[in-house]
């Protein structure tokens, strides 16, 4: 087959990770231009990867010969890239979430997906790749565990990362724990079980990082999500985890639990000194995932060369958000909050 | 000092365990009468610990020479057992929880044991004397892990324990699972913070045992619980546990976590076979508060032999079933609830 | 039953311990009198538990009223006090190893147990009565893990003891790592597998420890015991974990393993800080066996109501003596020695 | 910089995983052609891939424009393989061991290696690559865990291999347990301690699998190795285990130990299910190295761009297998064995 020709949009922490993933291990994409607003970010992938620079994304749509683009800037921008990306006839992988709120943004966003049913558009869930995951969906499909009571997942970031996030929320809208942080477990937990949360009642604090307040961000999240099946499920974002990068996600089912990662061991190291049994942890959800960052984008791109419609939808993230925006509107009014 | 002279009133499964315990390991009590309605048991307790035998509590309470009582009855009957015992100017050990509500005869307990200040009076949250826990709470106080931001709390039977509860439950009012179950986690949340709840929304469901739904019990509660300071709490009881009995707790701090009994590992045995790692579990919480329930009974003693109050009061009792009460009622209305 | 009339010879850290087992919980013991060389450790008990107290142990056996005795001296004086205390016609209960060596005293105490059919007789390989080797020993003869290939066992003290053990091996002959340390992971191979070893090879060194090499102790001891059909195990025993007292054993089956304590968990607390993932550690084997302490006990004392014989023997102490010292020949000599 | 032109010799299931690294994940590495005797595996690589196809390696070394040879042969046919591949200028990356034993063969093959220091050579020991092995390496060398004591090393592949191997092993001499299986550890050992044992005592037996007796195979060996200072180390090789690939490794050092995989889990899944808690293992070498095995060629195909030596030597080799031969000539013999 031929090789997808491709621009990455957005050279982050996470879209760098992408662009060398796509120049180094994705044998099937062909890397062509990149997208970034720091020029010492657009020199360094100039120089190592020979790819053409922008400081204009709308150029790098319009002038370079490719087939798709890897959307991976702030999230408020995700709606009007994929706009035009997708108008130019671009596929289009776009990270998550798909905006910051429901707003007409992402409404003319969803349009423009429905209305290019020939081009491939896909949502960087990329848990649902993970190798663990995987297994833990297999199980529940296979009827291992029975059916399922209740699920709780932690997303909890490094303590390490508080000052880059503060930084970053001081100048950019974060979205909030919900949106930012949480709705990786919502989205997984639709995906486990099928089912919308229909109620909610969430909250949030800053006990371990007061200065937040000022910024209007919760340091701690917690989401208690009710079905209409009786089920429920309780959500833990937070930036604060001491030991590292605690993704941590738990399905009691009728007749056996599985949980996942419940301590996020960074490999098969165990210590024995005079602190007691020690196991290093993970120190970033990077680490953690790099492994299915990699295959969502081998997978999308074998969707592009195969002409299918993405394994993530953008009705998927529209759902994922409408629920993330409930948590955020209880946590703000301290009430229920249908969803 | 002199041995306390004591009489068990109920040989239920935990009453038996008091009552062995009594007579084989805590040498500073002496076992001299029972009570119980069923004469098989009485029979077995008189034929191997020579104790005299009692179908009439009262009588027991009126007739014997006894120091003090330890109350292991159905939890409705706590109220007027502990009442007529502290005005036959009798010790009282007595079971959770207080009562199955706040009602009229948990006030008249209360105003019972205030009225008999000379008489030591302890409730039986025995979990407070459990080593992990009190190592949990030292570190707790010595900052060990900085400012609580939330605490997870699983309760949840054997699913093995369903037949035996559903029988109990049909003829007995079992308080339900807040009041039963999470009731001991209530309490531990309370010694572990010094804070009390101010809401809850809880929810319950009978997904794993839906015959439960015909005797008005939830098989899994849910309480999400809201403190003053931001601080949350989620408690999880249940019956449904497939592989033992799976009491875990998890304090969230600012500088580390704790977690107690993550796995309910048995004893140290590892099996390597084709079902992959496994540690098998214990299959009660006899089981794994054996020790708990020894060493408060220990302290008890004890201290009704240095004329001191017990460690755990009637006011724990009432703020820790105010609290479940509440969790009840939001479980029952689908409401936000202050407490 | 009536209950035994005990003495208990030797008030060392374990002594004390068995001390306060019968004294505050073994019902069926009534401790009368004790024999220490040190005044103060006399006084205490005198004190605390009301006994007679002995400087001379043979007066104590002489003039008490008592039917059995507790020897829990320096393994040296195993010999002489048992003989002793047979011919006085007292049941024993002896702590383990019988002896330093194979010498003519071992075979003196091994002549007067067969000739005293009529006195029970134990030897306090303790952990026969754990519920972790108990587990594992079931596991074995249910077939569950097929034939056994391979046993690995570790019997490694704490760091922290190093000074203690210095002092005490300066002053006394220990027996060194393999009959001190090693002897108990042999007599569990006898336990688990009913067979006996036919050659070693063993080494020692000093590595942790070089001040050992001037009072001829090895910090560390390896040996590896060839059984007759193939077999193989692999002792380790030392003196420099720094985590804890690690007390672990393997048995590799042709179908499965069974691992027993692969960390020494001191209790279910789990931490979760900047060091990682940490569980804490036991810093002693008394913490670690404390329960099989008192239940082999338990069971003694019931023997000797019973009329029963031991369930460890003196036959189990020699041969397990004979193969402790077979490794300690080879580990001066560098050679293969038959055993 | 340019791409280096590679042969891959041999395509068995781990030349198939080496074949599908270069080809997909490694970049700077372009497969020209490949070996193998099988007609199918090359008719499924020439389609997949699209490279040339040989049954003649010298044919493939001779007319193939190539910068360097991966040999991924059975082990007797390296020495040959090498030597042909240096001679004619090719760099080579040769899977370990050198060879079956260390005869006139390997000895040629050292001298082509050493006639042609212009040439990169490298050894698959690819365990050096691993994360675990790496971060442990490094703690060793930062002084954390003290000076080494002891080390142990278990190298058992799952039992359901056993079929094929036995069908391996009957057509083709696999060098037995010690040179195919524990070679590894031999030179994990070498590499943490940067010591050479001195002498060995060995033993073998066939329990798990008798029907080995009949091909002169060990199903376990069990190698015990005595070096200069003092250290001591275990090696147990097999092919038995019921749950998995067992491959862990243990340093005891002065100050504290390391332990690598104690617990083969496949992923971060953990099952709470009636059997207990469970962790699922991995299944094959390949999956717990893939990683390794992808990185140890990245690293070969920038050294040969480099004109660098490999980091893994034929000195590395050639010491590993002195060491496993004569814990074979031990196990053989029954004799202590120096080296």
């Amino acid at each position: 087959m031929e090789k997808v020709k491709v621009g990455v949009i957005g050279l982050g922490r996470l879209g760098m990770v992408h662009m060398e993933h796509l120049v180094t291990q994705i044998g099937e994409a062909d890397v062509k231009a990149v997208f970034a607003l720091d020029q010492a970010q657009l020199d360094y992938v100039k120089q190592n990867f020979g790819v053409a620079t922008y400081t204009d994304y709308k150029a790098l749509i319009d002038n370079e010969d490719i087939d798709a683009v890897f959307i991976v800037t702030p999230t408020g921008l995700h709606p009007e890239m994929t706009v035009y990306a997708l108008n130019a006839g671009k596929h289009v992988f776009c990270e998550k979430p798909v905006g910051l709120r429901l707003d007409e943004g992402v409404r003319e966003m969803e349009r423009a997906v429905n209305d290019h049913p020939e081009l491939t558009f896909q949502l960087g869930f990329m848990r649902r790749y993970d190798a663990s995951y995987k297994q833990a969906k297999e199980l529940v499909q296979a009827g291992k565990i029975g059916d399922i009571i209740y699920i709780r997942a932690y997303g909890i970031d490094p303590i390490s990362g508080m000052e880059s996030f503060t930084k970053f929320a001081t100048d950019n809208d974060s979205g909030g724990v919900f949106v930012d942080m949480c709705i990786h477990d919502i989205d997984l937990i639709r995906w486990f079980t099928g089912l919308e949360p229909v109620e909610t009642w969430s909250l949030g604090n800053t006990i371990a990082a007061p200065h937040l307040e000022r910024i209007g961000e919760f340091e701690t999240g917690v989401a208690t999500l009710r079905f209409a099946n009786g089920m429920v499920a309780t959500l833990i974002g937070g930036r604060h985890a001491a030991h590292g990068s605690h993704v941590e996600l738990e399905i009691m089912g009728s007749h056996g639990w599985i949980r996942v990662a419940q301590e996020p061991e960074k490999n098969f190291v165990t210590l024995f000194t005079d602190a007691g049994v020690v196991r290093p942890c993970m120190q970033g959800f990077p680490e953690r995932f790099m492994q299915a960052f990699l295959d969502e984008k081998k997978d999308f791109i074998k969707r592009v060369q195969e002409k299918k419609q993405g394994s993530i939808t953008m009705e998927d993230g529209i759902r994922a958000l409408v629920i993330a925006d409930a948590c955020k509107e209880s946590a703000a009014t301290g009430k229920l909050v249908n969803i």
